[in-house]
Order: C-alpha cells, then structure tokens, then sequence
C-alpha cells in the first residue's frame, strides 16, 4: 500500500529514530530538558521570532495562540476552511470563548474581504480581534498565501488593532514553493504555529512561535490544556532531526504531487486544482468515496475532503521511484469510477 | 423627531402604563408572581408550545436555548448576519462555547444550503448540533422566512438529529405577514425565543418557549445569567398587554413600511429592497452615515446597518398621520445624498 | 401569612408604583434612559464611585465583576459560603471560567487567613487574582464584616496586585449598623454589587459599581449576559425610590430581627446567633424543615438555610405593629419542634 | 546531585530507550498505533476498566475526566489540595466550566463529610456532579486513601447520582502499600486517571480510563485539547515498558522514604508525617527555603510544597545504594535550618 491520505502518516527513519533513542533529556515542566530547549531555539531561529514553545499537536498551538490573542466573546477573522474552525473539535469556541468570521471564499483572501468583515467597535458586536492565515492552506488544496496579500492584509489587521496568526502547519511547504524564507513568510505575524509532523516527517510535535512575552503566557496555556510534559527531549529530537535534514527534501514532494495532479487531469471530468505544493486536490463528478474505494483496490490509500472532492498528500514515505506508479493507479482509479458513472447500467 | 432607527424604541403608552402599575406581582425567582405566570402561559399558547420562560432580552433567551441544545464545542447553523453571531456580543462562544456555521447568503436559506454545512460525524470537527431560523430576519431587510423552506430545513435537521431554533423576536410580524398563525410558524421549532419589546411596543423583555422539560433548564439557565427577577410582574404585565393589544396592529407598521419604501424607491440610485414587513432596507451608492444625517437633519432618525446600507422600521410610536411626512423627508434626504455624490464639487 | 423567608419578597408600595408609573423612560441599550441614568448616577454617588450600571440582578452584577476582573483559570478568593459561589448556580466558573478558594471559615476571614490561600506566581498554580467579600454576609447569618479587616485584607490584596470586589447586595444594612457610610464601606473596593431589590424594597434590580473604564466594560458585559433592557426605566423608577425613602428605615428591620432572635432565644435548644442586621439565623437540634413548617402552621414563612439551619429575614413589609406576633409564633414553633425531639413517642 | 524533588524527574532507563526506539508505530490519530494499542489494553486491564486512553499528561486526563462528567456550572467535590484544583493551572473551571468544592481537611475524607458538601437541587446552587479523590494524596504526603472509606463515599456518591473520578497517578504506590490490586483500588470509580511518567519512570503519558462509551467521548475531547499525537507509539513503548517492569520495584522507593523519613524524624523540630508510599513530608519551624538551599548545599534537591514544607520524593533513579547517603544529608541539612533557628545571631 501507497499510503498518501496525509503528511502526517510518516513513520520515523532509522537516522531520526538513532536521534531520539541517544536525546539527552531533562524535565521539561520544569524547563530542564536541553533537546527541547535546542529546537524550541533553532525553531525560532528559522521563523524569525524570539522565542518558541514545543507542543504535542498543531491543535493546541493554534489554541494557544487563540488563548493568548483574546478574551471570551471575541471574533477571530479567517479563510474559508480554516484548520481553526474546521479540524479542531471546536475547540475555540469551547476553550477560548471566540467566534469565526469568514472572510472571502476557498481559504484565501484579501485585504478588501478582511476590511468587510471586521466589526465596528460595539456593545452588541462580538469584538474582531485577530486575524488567522493558513499557509500553504490545506483546504484551498496545499495553496500558497500570496505574501503581497499577507503584507497587505497584515496592514488593514495593524489599522485596526488586530492580532496576527499564521497556522503555518505547512509554513516549510510554503517556503520551497514561493522561495521565501520561512522567517519571511512569518514576518507579519505576531504567533505562528508550525508543525514538525507533517510534511517534516517527525512523529510528533509542532510549536508555538512569537515575542518572549507571549511565550511566557503560551506556556502557562500549554500547562492547562494539558501539554505539559516532562523528559519529551525524545519526542524533541524527532522534530530536531526533521528540522534540520527535511526541509530542503519538500522540493521532491512538490514534484510528485504535480506529477500525480498531471495524469490524473488527464482524466475527463475529473478536475484537478493547480498544484502549488504536496497536496492535490480532485473535483469528481461522482461520490468522493468511490474514487478512495477504487485507489484503494489499486493500492493507494487517499482521503475524501468532501463530498465529491478527494486529497492525495505526497510526502517522504513515498519513493522518488514509486511516484509513477501511485500516479498511474491513481489516473486509473479515477477513470474508473468517472467512467463508471457516464455508462449507466 | 420621528425616530425610525428601531422598533424597540417605543415608549410604553398610557394604557401600557396603568397596567403596569395595577400589576399584582409576587417573588418570581421563586415563581410566585402571578402576573408572569399569565405572561408565560399565554405566550406559550400562542407559539403552540408546552411552556415559556419570561427573560429580559432577546439576546438572553437566544443564548439559553443555545445553552439548552449544545455542549462546550458544537457547532450551530445559521443564516447569514443571524442577530445571535452578530448582535450578541459573542456570547455563544463565550457562554455556550459554540461555533456558527452560515448556510447560503443573505439571510435565508433552503435545504439544500443547510445540507452541505452539516459536517460528518468526527473528533476532529465540530459537531453540528443546532439549526437556528431568524423570521422574520433582521439583517435581511426584514424578509419573511418561506415556511414551505423551514419545514423542509427541519425534515434535514431531524434526519440529522439537529434541534431546530427559532429567533422568532419579530415572528408576530412574520404571523401578520403570512397570514400563518404564530403557533404554525412556531411548529417546526423545539425553542423558540420572542421579544415583546420590538414590534409589540412592551417597554422590556422576551420569552423562551418550548417543551416542559427545557424550560425546566431555560429557568437554571436564566438564573446562572444574571436574569432572575423579582417582582418583576411589573414588566410582565407591560409585555402581557402588548401581547393582547398590539399584535394585530403590526399590519399598520407594515403599511407605513411599503410607503416609506416606495417614496424611497423612486429616487434614482437608491436600491430598495422589496418591503416585507415593518424594515425597509436601502442600499446607497454613498456612506449611509450620510443619509443617516441628512435623515435627522429633516427630523427622522434611521440607523446604519452596512457602510452603504441603512435601515428604517416603523412601529407603533409613528403615527399613521406621519408616515407621508416620514416618507417625504426619507425621499429628500436620500435623493440629497445620492445627487450630491454625481456632482462632484 | 407574614413572609420572613427573605428580603426580597417585599412588593412596591403604592408610592413606588406611582414612581415607576409616571417614570420618564427611553432606551437604555442606546443609552437614552433619563431615569436609569438619575439611578447610575445617585448609586455611583452614594457608593462613591465614579460611575455605575443599573443591571437586572444581584447575581448578574457579581458575575459582571468577575468578568471584569479575570481570565479564563484565574482564582477569586472568597468567604465561606459567599453568595457568587453558593447562589450563583456555578456561574463564575461557566462563565469566567475561574475557580473560587475559601480563605477562613464562616464566611469572614481576616488578612491573615488572606495571606495563606494566595497562591504563589506558577504556571501550574491557578493565578489568583480577585479578592471577594461579602457585606452583609448572608449566610454568616448577616454579620458585618469588620471595616478594620476588610482595610487590612485590602492592603495585602494590593501588595499582591489582587483586585478587591465587594457583594454589597445589604451593604445599605451594614452601614446602618456600624454607623460607616456606605462609600465608607465601599472605600476599599474596586468594584461593588449593591441590590435594589433586598432590604431597600424595591422590585427588580442591582447595579455594578466601579471607576469609568470598568463600568464600560461591565456595559458591554451585561450585554453578553443578555441584561440589557429597552424602556427599563420603569424599573429604575423603583429602585431610585428605594434609595430615596428606604435606606434609613432599614433600622426597624434590624431592630425587629433583634426581638425576633431574643424570642426565639428564649427557648432551651435553639441557638441564636447574634442579630447585627435583619437575619435572624437559627440553630436546631432538630431538621430545619421541621421549624419551617410549625412556623409556617402558625402563620410565618421563613426559610432552611442548612440542614439544622433556619434563617428569618425582617424587611419592610413586616409592620411593626406585627413584629411580636412574629417573634411569638416563631418561638412557640421552635419550642415545639425541640420540645418534640426531646420527648420521643 | 541526587534529585529527589519530584518522581517525575527520573530519566529513561537503556533498556527503555531501547523499547522506544524500537517500538512499532503508526497514525494514532487514526487509530493505528499498534503500540498505543498495546499499552492502552493493558492500562485498562490493570484498572479493571473496559478502555484506556493515551494521553500526554495526568492533567489532560483529569480534565478530560472533568469534561467527560460534567455540563457547564457543575460543581465537584475533592479533598483539600487535589491535584486537579491546585496544579492544573486553573483548567477544571476554564475548560469544564466547574466549580470544585472541598470535602473534610487535609485531602482524606469520608463519607459523612462528603454528605454535608452535596448541595441540594436548586436553580442557584451549582449541582453537585462528581466526587474525585486522589490515591495516593500528593499534597496529604503520599497517603493512601483507606478503602473503606472510597467505598463508603462511592455509595454516598451513587445515593446522590454522582460520578466518581479517582486521579490515580500514583495508584501504583497506593495499591504496592496496600496490598490491594490497582484494579480493586479502581473499582468504585467510573473514571481513572495513572500517570506512567511518575514512580513508573516513563518519560511522557498518562491515560484515561473507564467504559468504553466515556473513551470514545475521551478521545474527542483529547483532540480538542490539542492532545492527540501521530507516531506516538514511541512514547507508548517506554510507558508500555514502565509498566511491565517498574512497578513491583515501588516498593523499594517506599523502603527509601522510610528510611529519609525516619532520619530526617530525628531532629528535634522537624515534623515529619508517617510515611506511606514514596513521599516525604516535612514540616519546619522555618521557611521551607531555607531546607531547600541546605539541602542543595548537601548535593540534594527536594522542593517547597508549602511556606514551612518541604517534600522529599524518592524514585527509580535514587540508587538503594545511595539512600542512606541522601537520608543523612537530608538530616543533616535539616538539623541545621532548625538550629540556625534556634540559635539567634
Ligand atoms: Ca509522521
Ligand atoms: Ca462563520
Ligand atoms: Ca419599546
Ligand atoms: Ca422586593
Ligand atoms: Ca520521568
Ligand atoms: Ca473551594
């Protein structure tokens, strides 16, 4: 089996598990764990911020971030589709008391569709304080945030005295695609969230990212939510290893996923977005879990992301050699199930 | 002045007034005042509901029936610019730690809409729980929900297990519009929440209605709010003599309504939606805020609703003698605001 | 029947309907109610506070202070048995999301017994940070909480950055008592909740006391609760004549308590705290339902207030040509149920 | 230094790193981490409960507990200083919305003094919903809660219809002291919360544990708390490995208290508790501070649990051999911050 329902199914290497089996590790509820402590500092290093905080899930750095930017009652500015909104359980409202508000359609946006939706100070307003991107946005199909927008959007947020957070889940995807540095893409952010267990390939992790004091305060959340753990300098270490030996790798990603996007658009009725990075994202005129059903048989595992859409995720568990292959089955499978439906019984 | 902003500025009128002070009343957080107990059965009669729960705003009995139909992180579907996402102050985050999800534009919508908001059962999304209906709705200029569209948006929730909540604040105007009886509009509904401040003319308060086992918790509820009262027959009687007096009337406002719109209408550049009940809704080609002047400055007061959107209800304190008159300087004011932007200085 | 069971079963006397039926009124969400501005403004004055915010309930101003004053996992430092834990229906923790820790026993605490349960700065430690009293205690029996000790507690609140918040629903009592003005009283706090609906007799209402700032936010809090009312003057009629002509009388209650306590003192097994205000509180050797209910066969309601606990309430609607025939029936309840246990059948 | 602040400071055993490397892993966020599955189907079968889940801290599992039992406004009765209301940062009230209320002193309590904390039903009290004891008592120095007594309070407890939650992370010392299964120590309780990362010697996790409809539930609310982990099966291996191998050896550590105890019991001044399990508690007629820097002037860290407290924890990572070595510094230390004391300059 081809397994490319997500980034996050990679199992560690046999270089990345050495790393963890020898980590040196402390206490880190007492913040004495020193592997912790190395990638929490290489990690601000690359996103450009003073400091950064190691957490179990890109659920709760995003959380974190929400927990640190408002009160209860606040409105939280998003895309469409917003792993925020979206894939966290409802976790703003439930433990930061916030609403969403969509601006624009399909993830992206600008600035003249964040200026619409902010609120006008008032009593009977919920009150809009912080805007959240997602970059590469998983719901607009791996899409890279254009930074002029960000920088503009970022603008209208300052004006306004809004807050800015980056769910850069895929920050390191979005780096490769637009030859940006990650501290680049981060700039007009207070907090980024960035995950190590993704498309980097570490087993567990992701951080929380801004200025000392948030941090401060992000730990205490952290503490809260449940985060805290103690010798995690082995989980750490994982994260370590990928930040340092599978960034540049993300190219090959990239490639593969066009390649797959490639021959399956040759597929009539199927449409296939762009590809910008490691994900491709298939419109079917037909059910998505037919196509999951007909890959499956064919030996390639990928996911429904709605009804009749389906995400293919290339990461480092596939072989540069088994690309053609995973994208020939998968060109196969959607002729199939395209086909199957024009040819009533 | 004629004061045209909202329907809950009206004063509570002399006959209103003797009721209020002859009021016999008791301690009702021990459920002990009489005149609440009619308040409560009558209203619960007319919605065609088991029981209903006197509170002081509408804002508080949309936020205990969100209470009443949800757990910490549950998602509720609402129409779009719902008074409870927009003009409660974020409390369904805050309170009920809920997320809103917006079915469709506009305001209304249909089945279809509704169905593919609905998010599949999993740990990682928010669980949709709630179907909340506004009618007539506010922000959409006062239209009329088709009841044709709430009975088929119900057979979708309760195929999805989904309560159905009506903010049925203005629903008295819905009744006179549709020549459906309230109880009809009501019936689809598990809660539904009125004000008898707004169109009715009472000086305060609202109710929450439903099945006798809900309000048993509307009333823990209200009291973990901040809104049980005392004696406070005193309202209930004002709330009760708008519910006998002045729900056939609204057919009046609805009247001043269309005049007031059409007079509008015909100034060239204003965009009038069509009047459905006692809100007439104008989109500018300039800032409202100067039709909102321009308004006062002959004598009527109207509100803003949008950057280029400005609202005029009508209600029971303008008289039927007045309407020409508030029609007349609701034209000129437009059509002075409209022409000066064309001639530029 | 003379009702004893609290002092907020009084109903408006015929001058006070008279004052809310000729109240001047407007709406108070725009900020357009004279007579809710007249109440603000004298509440704010007698409080000596620089402003205040008429809201519908003892409990909806407590839990506004807290809203005011904390974050999410913040600690409020209370008495035993305060009201805003014990009769807020978990509130401060559904809304605030804070926890309360009990200093001393009994519901008075002095600096000392402060000093003990503040917590140490960790992020592992809920952070406290509001200091609550409650003047008059209720379930302390209506004891007055020493003004010595509440200026030393403040001073240790300070010096570790705790803000101070006083339930002041009977502070009117607690300054005819000790002879201390109520903005004597109020001195040492930030914020102050003081009931209109209590002893002073009127109908429904509370108010938020603070400096400016606070009392903006607490606007938009009351809100959020679902507190704000339209032509709720009517209301605030009430309560400005409450404030007007009841605070001085509140000695005939304090009195009347006394001879009721001194009644039922007399009778060998009931313990009689000390009266320092109106509530009369009454330890049985027997269950506190049995007392309820002999009272209640000789003509007296009061009420349960713990197992073995009776509490008697005096307040303007006991006449004092009535108070003896209160204290006998009551004594001769108390003698009954004692007399009853010490002789089994 | 030999660090005997805490149990949790103990580093990964070699034989343990060598399980964690090794470990089979998947995506436990879809369920398919063999090795999670393996430790999880222990956990429940050592606890006697039909599913366990992973989680990366005893606070997660104990507020997921929380969240698992309650509604919003919900109250939960603890002994004194509980782990969940002292050191989980303020989460039971942030995140469930609960109120904790303390039954008897000292952390231990029984039945009766749980009867008298249970509030009756009433729209103002906060309902009383779960009972959640800790065995073995941290801040009660390490004691283990007779079992008579949890039964009783498990049937006051069901009387009353009241969940029971047992934070269970030092179980494994409660049930090596008692001589009782941890299954039988388990049983009277709906819910369970064990820690591997402290006496056992893991580096990260706890579980939760109960029905398996309470898991299902459990494991939403772990991802809403940002708690669910991709290849964590790294971690589970070291827990799995912890809790084949490191329980039978608890008793040693309690030996090693004992011992640390009973020389520290020596000195004139100190008071030192009985010891139980693998805590020490010392009370001082001086600062805790004082003994802590004496201490670590001695080669031996212990930590402040109190201003004149100090606890002394001993774990797998203190050699038999060096016991005695650690009990006379420990002695020695404390000899001088009494005498310094004693002896004024
Ligand atoms: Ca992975
Ligand atoms: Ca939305
Ligand atoms: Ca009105
Ligand atoms: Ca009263
Ligand atoms: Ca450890
Ligand atoms: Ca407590």
């Amino acid at each position: 089996m081809i397994d490319l329902r997500s980034d996050t199914v990679t199992r560690p290497t046999a270089a990345m598990r050495e790393a963890m089996a020898r980590a040196e590790v402390g206490d880190d509820v007492y913040g004495e764990d020193p592997t912790v402590a190395r990638l929490e500092k290489l990690t601000a290093e690359i996103t450009g911020k003073a400091a950064a905080l190691f957490v179990p899930s890109g659920t709760m750095s995003n959380q974190i971030a929400l927990l640190c930017h408002t009160q209860r009652g606040d409105e939280v500015i998003i895309g469409e589709g917003a792993h925020c909104a979206f894939y966290e359980s409802g976790a703003g409202a439930a433990w930061s008391g916030v609403q969403f508000e969509v601006a624009g359609r399909g993830g992206l946006f600008g600035p003249e569709e964040l200026q619409v939706v902010i609120k006008p100070p008032a009593d009977y307003h919920p009150r809009t304080r912080v805007v959240a991107l997602e970059n590469t946005h998983n719901r607009a199909g791996g899409r890279v945030f254009p930074q002029r927008d960000v920088i503009a959007i970022a603008e209208v947020a300052r004006a306004h005295g809004l807050a800015m957070h980056l769910d850069g889940a895929r920050v390191w995807n979005a780096s490769v695609a637009s030859g940006l540095s990650v501290a680049e893409l981060c700039a007009p952010f207070d907090t980024v969230s960035v995950c190590f267990s993704k498309g980097l390939g570490a087993p567990v992790g992701s951080a929380i990212c801004g200025d000392a004091a948030t941090i401060v305060r992000a730990r205490r959340f952290r503490k809260m939510l449940g985060g805290g753990m103690r010798q995690v300098g082995v989980l750490a270490a994982g994260a370590l290893y990928a930040l340092e030996h599978h960034r540049a790798r993300l190219a090959e990603d990239h490639t593969a996923a066009r390649v797959i996007g490639a021959a399956i658009r040759e597929v009539p009725g199927a449409n296939v977005r762009e590809v910008e990075t490691n994900l491709v994202q298939v419109d079917l005129p037909v059910a998505a879990d037919e196509l999951v059903a007909a890959a499956r048989a064919r030996g390639v595992l990928v996911s429904a992301s709605g009804a009749r859409r389906v995400r293919v995720v290339t990461h480092l568990d596939l072989p540069a050699a088994r690309v053609a292959e995973a994208a020939a089955a998968l060109a196969e499978a959607t002729r199939e199930v395209v086909t199957r439906k024009a040819t009533p019984a």
